[in-house]
């Protein structure tokens, strides 16, 4: 099995370095990834600036690497279409430090990445873990890892992807896996408006998320009662029940 | 009404200036819009760093105008819930200069201001016209005003926007309107590998495109055949009719 791996979090990051050791383990693995982190880039692409690509070691891992100055979908663009030989059977996008749930993941580098491979028509799948702990990516990698054997077993749906969410406890303490949908974030008092030094006002994103954890089919559920999440997401943004209904309307020139 | 107008090429592009000024005559705009050109940048928004907002005069038109350090999204985000006391009835973004057709509004600031406002719940249009071409804005920006009319006789569909694109092709030629759903659109020969003046390696995002124009449903060939292009656009990534499959693959820890 051939694996490409990326992330938003940039080549040197823990999520990304101890997924690679891992799955180095059953897999033929390249790492293509940003020399920076680039979080919540959404769907960048680099179209007016060269992207510049560099080799580089993978520590205690076997798995060769690129980082690239561009975004998470510039990797995988430029690593399924000029550096890599041979299409690989499947895209990770992680271990990123923080949930990817709900509505929030159109802001996401790592599912963005994931879904470039996906527009690409090769299997992927985005990884999050739910918190910014260290600690837990060793236990994430391991299910991811055991992920991939699993998914093998199955012909991967065509016109999708999978977002993982892990919880970030221990191995012993996760429930289970369950295959849900996105659920609902909203946010409340989004932006601290505040003066500079200088006496000129500027704005920092901030607000607190409003969770609907009521509805137990939810990726937002499965990681607040500690069951791994498991949600197949599509790129065809068409909202096709609609399209009746707006014939109706009639709409002219 | 009340209309917010954002876009992508930034505050100052003749696709924003012309329709600010055509919608202007039917409802009370307000301009919040980048600073500068933020195209490809999709769904990205500033979180590590402030956010800057200046007042800024729109060229003969009366709408209020502020320019904001960041993206599309940035601008709706910070327009919705810190700069505006009243919530607006509609959100047009665009005029974009080049079509936002397929799969590539993935990629698309214009489209993505849209989502960020659908998300709040506001009805949201993505304008674009299908080339880059000052002479066509005009025309383009009296259908959307024309459009605007139209669809405030019906109930805005919720969890939704809905994605214009405008032919490149005078008001006489223009066919008609067709509701469509998003094409396929891929790219061969994505990247030019170069060298530098100094020997070094770099890659450019080039590629052609390859359009499926024989779907006449879709997007992609409603404007090849000079029609005006609508299409109902979701934001619930979840690929629903996947979820039973997957549940069957009895994914373990």
């Amino acid at each position: 099995m051939k694996i490409l791996i990326t992330n938003d979090d940039g080549i040197h990051s823990e999520g990304l370095i101890t997924l690679a050791q891992e799955v180095s383990e059953i897999a033929e693995v390249t790492v293509i990834a940003p020399d920076r982190e680039r979080s919540a880039t959404g769907h960048a692409i680099t179209m007016h600036k060269p992207l510049r690509v560099e080799k580089v070691k993978i520590p205690n891992c076997k798995a060769s690497g690129w980082m690239v100055n561009g975004t998470p979908s510039d990797c995988i663009k430029l690593g399924l279409e000029a550096l890599l030989d041979i299409t690989p059977d499947l895209v990770l996008s992680g271990i990123n430090r923080g949930a990817n749930l709900g509505t929030d993941i159109i802001y996401s580098g790592t599912v963005s990445a994931a879904i470039e491979a996906a527009l690409s028509g090769v299997p992927s799948m985005a990884l999050s873990i739910a918190g910014n702990n260290n600690a837990y990516f060793k236990n994430a990698a391991i299910y991811a890892k055991k992920l991939c054997l699993q998914i093998s077993d199955y012909v991967f749906p065509k016109d999708s992807l999978l977002n993982v969410n892990i919880p970030l406890v221990n191995a012993d303490d996760i429930k289970g896996v369950r295959i849900t949908h996105l659920g609902t974030m909203r946010y409340e008092n989004s932006f601290d408006r505040r003066m500079d030094p200088r006496g000129r006002i500027y704005y920092w994103l901030a607000g607190e998320l409003i969770e609907n954890i009521s509805d137990n089919d939810s990726d937002v559920w499965a990681i607040k009662n500690n069951y791994i999440s498991v949600t197949p997401i599509l790129f065809d943004l068409t909202k096709y029940d609609l399209i009746d209904t707006i014939k109706k309307w009639n709409l002219k020139v």
